[in-house]
């Protein structure tokens, strides 16, 4: 304990230093979904290539198809420790509205919030880069303490998360051998609450998709046509509505094919945790839960599928109006997954109704953003179970193991590619605001963040 | 007819300096809906007063809340000639997108189109520069033969036509003794092919309202959220979709009060036009008549009430995929109004719907986008029979008496507040894109549409 404590320690007296690394990396607006961020996204991962050789791994920046990998490589200080995989990205969410953002999304800050609570701010703050800064921030402890780490470490860094992944899995395929370890760690998700860390043990799985309805070969005047040519925003409009019906349930053909219903315990354990829709929305300004009736909003958000409209435009959208019947009108469409529901199944049998919605005038394109199916790890895996004890040594509740209302396709490729199951701890908080503006990840996160994977690192 | 020839003769030698001044107008970006371009509307009323001026006119620009009006003053050459307002606006339409237009918008030229046609291209080439200009040109020739107008003219130019008009009815009211005339002549409505020119007998009202939906107080992560909490786009796609039942017919409460059926004779006066759904729909890529089942298309459009949404947004709709849930979305609706139709009901019985639909936790937002009710002209009023046999000297083919699908408040205004019934003649065709990117008006329109106004002024 002597060791572990001398590691502590330095994280306590590197904080200042660990903060500034992270401010770099949060400078660089690396945003993948925007073609105009492409220079960035490379810079982000030279930066971090560059860090980690001054952490003694050797790292490499690869191209694909899309923005870069950066791999990492580093020696265990024994042979018999694990082998583990570090994973993370570095890309971040558009910033948009901009002008709902109270300070510069690339100029990271530390702030005070409510008086008391000292956050990070910017966009990427939480997601990812402050998370996966905390794990670089416990090797840097180990490298300055004991000049080694204690296991063999991989990393990968991916800076297409936000964007669906498109190079991931070929990566994966084209480099399994190099990339295998004894099992992933992954730093992405969250805190049950600022004092309870959480391992998820299920992750909903992701389909996106875009379509785009065409009537007229023009923008139309609604006075000169209307009442007598196809509207594409009502057609679009129509097949939104018509996603879900009176219960909340998803009308597609076949969708609940692998649902399975959660365990009355599991159920009953969630229930405990005081979670109810009042609190729960009430965070955000609402009250009243939407989607499917007569379930609980954890049972709704950790262990049922949804369907949800991301964006919807056509026709005139600026200031003032403008009676124009449009040529187009699109949506973009996610679905979360569950149990062993299909994504390619389910991909086509969203098409398929989009299509039996259409006018036999009109037409549609689909544009397909990402997939992955559900994830379910086990409750009682040795390793969650050391993550689980390390980290309720560090802070003031024990860990808890939770569902994951979102995607991270990375644990099901880890899965069915490498064949290797994955450790899922985070330490962002519900109201960082990740994808929205004003992003920011607690200073307590980052800080005992850093202190857990030391932890963690020492029980594996 | 000594006299007609020569100023028909003037017209046609004139041709060219009449397209210079008309292309010195299309350059001024003058877009009444969005701010920014205020202070060219204000350029283009100046121009116009100006240009007044110089065709013997007393004119000038007079403020108001929004843009500004201009009015100009004219003697007649005989007093026992009837006294008439013309009207025509010198706003234009918003250019987006932009880049579907083939040339810059607000540089006019003359094009080829198909090899045979000769066109003016431009924003606001029909719709309404190109349009007020032949009556202006019409004055030019009379005052270059014959030294004075053939009747007392006085002139009335908006700049809110395309938004609303919301200075327009105050302005009339406070200066009802200086426009009331013996009738209006307004100039902003089509042929009804290129040989066969048409006055409008019916016009449909027009209702525009915005609504907001606001859920979250904030964009949420569908991941985090989805399933629990209310979606603002499937709201607002709901409340669209909802608008029209299977049969096409609008859903709201009493709707249809005041909608009479257009008696039989003339919808079979209508139906020999020729003019059914593959045609009328062919030239802008369709060919299934939406709305109401079991009307044609020149029914539905001239003589059927609508419900069309003109614009939508909500969520992420940039390139790429955001899995959010945006706390705002928005839609932009308008009804066409015929009959007796009232347009303050179907205002309130649209906002109690929208309303009806909304979740308790959400709230909603509305911004009213004017309305007035439908025209009906006499058909066999002396001035529409008159207009109607000078036009038919003009064109290889009679004039015919049409319904109007499009709104024209101005009528309604000159009908309710000044007592004047209004003349619609104009040269515009269905394909001159009016609204859409590419807008374009015939050169034919153009010329003789000046020479059908010095006839008409000779025929009253």
């Amino acid at each position: 304990m002597t060791d572990l404590s001398a590691l502590l320690d330095h994280a306590d007296s590197e904080l200042e230093a660990s903060l500034a690394r992270l401010f770099e990396l949060l400078r660089i607006p690396s945003i993948s979904t925007d073609p105009a961020y492409k220079p960035e996204c490379r810079r982000a991962a030279d930066w971090l290539a560059a860090h980690l050789v001054s952490l003694g791994f050797t790292a490499s920046v690869r191209d694909t198809p899309g923005h870069p990998m950066v791999v990492g490589h580093h020696a265990g200080e024994r042979e018999d420790a694990p082998h583990v995989l570090f994973y993370g990205h570095y890309d971040v969410q558009p910033v948009d509205p901009i002008e709902l953002w109270t300070r510069d999304p690339f100029d990271p800050s530390i702030a005070d919030l409510d008086g008391a609570r000292k956050v990070i701010t910017g966009r990427g703050s939480s997601d990812d880069k402050g998370q996966l800064m905390t794990f670089l921030e416990a090797c840097a402890a180990y490298k300055a303490v004991k000049g080694a780490l204690p296991c063999r470490v991989t990393i990968l860094f991916e800076g297409e998360e936000e964007s669906g992944s498109p190079s991931l899995k070929p990566f994966l395929i084209a480099n399994a051998e190099e990339l295998k370890a004894d099992y992933a760690l992954v730093c992405d998700t969250g805190m049950w609450d600022s004092d309870t860390p959480a391992i998820a043990a299920s992750l909903r799985g992701l389909v996106g998709e875009e379509f785009v309805v065409t009537a007229a070969d023009r923008d139309l005047h609604s006075g000169m046509f209307g009442g007598a040519a196809a509207n594409p925003i009502h057609i679009v409009a129509d097949i939104c509505a018509g996603l879900h019906d009176e219960t909340g349930r998803v009308t597609l053909d076949g969708f609940y094919e692998g649902v399975e219903e959660t365990p009355a315990n599991i159920k009953a354990s969630w229930d405990k945790l005081g979670r109810d829709a009042a609190s729960f929305l009430g965070e955000v300004g609402l009250s009243l839960p939407s989607g499917e009736k007569g379930r609980s909003v954890l049972e709704l958000t950790w262990a049922r599928p949804t369907a949800e409209v991301n964006g919807i435009i056509g026709g005139y959208t600026g200031q003032g109006f403008k009676t124009v019947i449009p040529g187009q009108a699109s949506a973009k469409v996610s679905f979360r997954l569950v149990g062993k529901q299909n994504p390619a199944a389910i991909r086509e049998s969203f098409r398929a109704y989009v299509r039996s919605r259409l006018p036999a005038d009109c037409s549609v394109e689909f544009h397909e953003h990402g997939g992955s199916p559900a994830i379910h790890l086990g409750y009682d895996s040795p390793v969650l179970q050391k993550a689980q004890s390390a980290l309720s040594d560090e802070w003031p509740k024990p860990a808890i193991m939770v569902g994951m209302g979102g995607s991270i396709p990375i644990v099901g490729d880890f899965q069915t590619m490498l064949g290797m199951e994955s450790l899922l701890v985070g330490f962002g908080l519900s109201d960082d605001r990740i994808h929205s503006p004003n992003e920011k990840y607690e200073l307590k996160s980052f800080h005992k963040g850093i202190r857990s994977w030391i932890r963690i690192l020492a029980a594996l």
